[in-house]
């Protein structure tokens, strides 16, 4: 694995994989890796031949300064991790190479309102500007976003549709700890107590599926049951608990189309998001988490 | 020269064309073809070997409802000139294919504030977002823009460095009619009358240097003098005269760095636009225009 931290090295080393046709997949990460990003990679190999993955904290995606500086690093660990899920080229730039000046960004209007983007502002538009800025410097064919984050997901599909980036999004599935635990970097910060509380969120959607499966469209209903499974866990406070379109990440009264049911629930300082997709095709809904 | 309406059909078209190592050049407009967008043409062949042009007339960057609906159009002759200027491949999008949806952006703060930015909101941003997607479509090695919107090619020049867009910005010199107006697809709306008058711009900006050369560096003398010429031409209203830094297009009371005088005059409903950059490299001005 090369790890590289300047953009014209990315661009020079990926030139010939380039000319030789072969396709590059790309997962853009803030590093800590864990199993659901080296699932992203693996995924990534089922439509490209070299992996790319970069690992870059973002400072303008943070919102809370302090969230920003207690981001947990070990690049150490990431490149073994990285190199042996079979990432060929790892682009590791600092900020200075990065941002060098911020007068340009972009950024997504409407899909950005609700769930996350609500309580974040600017956050939404950190991302994008970021990932734009990643694309056009690898220059992918593919690159892959996992579902934990899927205001993101959605909302960089739309960005690169409404845009015409030449890349392909996959959206790939959340990967959880054996108890159900949606991973993610923040779990490290839990103490063993709160962890054990949060296992409430990913069993408030097991619910969800169960009252769906019964019949249940009504999006009050649904998220009033899995309010109270996470009520009783004691949670610090409860973000969010909704259900959206898919299409446009709106709010829905009555689940129709396919369509997001997403949480974002605080234990201690440690603020956890996990989701559910419902795909209405084919009458049924079937419940990806 | 090969006319497509299809952004897939640019993507297939260019494929061989990159594989084959050869470098694209891409002139983005909005058709109504005069000398000074085939001077780009000319331009960009100094820096690669196919050449790439677009017309597109982009609502989303109009004020104007009625300035969009009353913009000049001539495709057959702009296809005809394209052809001989050495174009190679044309892409006539129409909206439909531009804009499925619209919810992604891009935009670029501070550059924008004042000049042109200050009195048409949203203009810039519907420029960077087409000139983002077009670049995201074309791919090109080089793009080539007129010095004569200035205010657009500087922001864009910093659009494109901000977000890594694999693409190098040439600014071209402006074309002038043989009395020195400044060509545009607008000078045809004027009057002869309003013509004539019109070449106090150009005459204000030569005044500009003369004054330059003579010692003075204050931007309200410079402007005051300007004005004077420009008014004496009886122009329907001054939109601005101005002097601003290059690096950021902030008003500069003092010409010390590299700069530039601007001017933007309605002759009629004729909104004409002029500039001249002052590079201060080696000691003395060197005045472009």
């Amino acid at each position: 694995m090369e790890i590289v931290r300047a953009i014209g090295d990315v661009r020079s080393h990926l030139a010939g994989v380039r000319k030789a046709g072969l396709r590059i997949g790309f997962v853009p990460t803030m590093g800590f890796l864990h199993a659901g990003h080296l699932s992203l990679v693996e995924e990534s190999k089922k439509y490209s031949e070299i992996q790319v993955m970069s690992i870059f904290v973002n400072r303008i995606q943070f919102n809370d300064p302090k969230d920003f500086e207690n981001y947990p690093v070990d690049l150490e660990r990431d490149f073994a991790l990285a190199c042996d899920a079979g990432v060929e080229l790892m682009f590791v730039p600092d900020e200075r190479e990065m941002y060098r000046d911020r007068l340009a960004y972009v950024d997504v209007d409407v899909l950005t309102d609700n769930l996350c983007g609500a309580r974040r502002p600017g956050h939404f538009r950190g991302v994008f500007t970021v990932v734009s800025k990643l694309f056009n410097i690898v220059q992918p064919d593919v690159s892959v976003f996992g579902q934990k984050d899927i205001q993101q997901a959605v909302s960089i599909e739309k960005m690169v549709g409404d845009l015409d980036f030449p890349v392909r999004i996959i959206i790939a599935p959340t990967v959880r700890e054996d108890d159900g635990l949606a991973m993610s970097s923040r779990n490290a910060r839990l103490s063993p107590d709160e962890r054990n509380r949060a296992l409430a969120i990913s069993r408030s959607l097991r619910k969800a599926e169960e009252l769906l499966r019964s019949g249940e469209r009504g999006s009050e209903a649904i998220t009033t049951a899995m309010r109270k499974i996470i009520e009783d866990s004691n949670p610090t406070s409860i973000d969010y608990i909704s259900v959206v379109r898919y299409a446009d990440l709106q709010f829905a009264d009555v689940i129709r189309e396919k369509s997001v049911i997403a949480a974002a629930v605080f234990y201690g300082a440690t603020r956890l998001i996990d989701n559910m997709i419902v795909d209405m095709d084919g009458g049924g809904p079937r419940c990806l988490y």
